[in-house]
């Protein structure tokens, strides 16, 4: 398959592009350092992203941001940080795609278990990650053409560790290799509207 | 106690002022027909909503809208008119609101079964729903003086049948003493950071 991974060079992006290049085409895009640029908050860089690529299968999404502070911080415009970049980025990845997608093929967006359990500060990370996976259940409905569109919600990744262990006391990290596995189940799999969550909450 | 109701005019709104009146002290707000005028699309409208009333004890939003449409006839920025009105309109109604509430008061504030359940056409009010879902519990968590936060969930409601049924094939009403409980739940109850749901499924 030729896959389109934007934000391929994050923690979790760069372990999803070194398994799946083994055997698909992979083609990463990012607002710098991918082999295309794209810009997530911008809908016609967008548009050029895959007016450049041109045909494709897939779209991983691995991208976004949303800013964390302490609710009585946050500004209504520190909201719209998170609003722009991974929720409207991603569902206008999505949307945009339609327009070019080959039959069959597969949208994968990411969220993140901040969506199911909160921690201190993430009032609009959570949010956004609330707000895709209500978006990809709504939005399979309307797939067309055997095109999937599913979510990978992950719990704290072992790579991301040193960086976010302060913040989500007593979380269990998540092998990487089990954070690559939600991915190939979207798109190697079948299921349609699915946010396939990888916690370990036990 | 003395709640502050928005939205306290619609299917749900007027059947929650008519319970909740009988027990409490109650001013409606909306955009032109409550005790007092709110445009949730407006901070300062909100902020002034509050400058009006002064104490108070509980907010419940049952306000704010979403646009129904198909995902591939939706325009980037209708999907705005839900994220500034039914997602920030009722975030900034609880971020602004904690400056006024008094010490444990409750905000309620209103979703829908969409969050989890969608139908054909609600890729925004979906992603509004779930965004909400998942802004109640990451909040509920940095609330204070016994402060608390809950959402209330509801499938179609009885008194909406004419209007929604046929956006929601096989849908089994809710009726409206179950609706009314959910926010009395929340607002009488000791819950924080729940998500009443109101379904029938079965």
């Amino acid at each position: 398959m030729k896959i389109i991974i934007v934000g391929g060079h994050g923690s979790i992006g760069r372990r999803v592009v070194d398994v799946l290049a083994k055997k698909h085409d992979i083609i990463t895009a990012s607002r710098s350092k991918g082999n295309v640029n794209v810009d997530l908050v911008d809908i016609e860089s967008i548009r050029e992203l895959y007016e450049t690529v041109g045909d494709f299968d897939a779209v991983i999404s691995i991208a976004g941001e949303a800013k964390w502070a302490p609710m009585n911080e946050m500004k209504e415009g520190d909201y719209y940080v998170g609003i722009r970049s991974k929720l409207m980025g991603q569902v206008n990845l999505v949307r945009v795609g339609m327009e070019y997608i080959k039959p069959n093929g597969s949208f994968t967006l990411t969220t993140g278990i901040l969506a199911d359990y909160p921690v201190d500060q993430t009032t609009s990370a959570a949010m956004v990650n609330g707000g895709i996976h209500s978006f990809v259940r709504a939005a399979a409905l309307e797939m067309r053409d055997g095109i999937r569109i599913n979510a990978v919600s992950s719990g704290l990744v072992e790579d991301a560790i040193d960086k976010y262990q302060d913040h989500f006391p007593g979380h269990n990290a998540i092998p990487m290799r089990k954070v690559v596995n939600g991915y190939i189940r979207s798109l190697e799999g079948k299921g349609n509207g699915e946010v396939i969550r990888i916690y370990d909450n036990q």
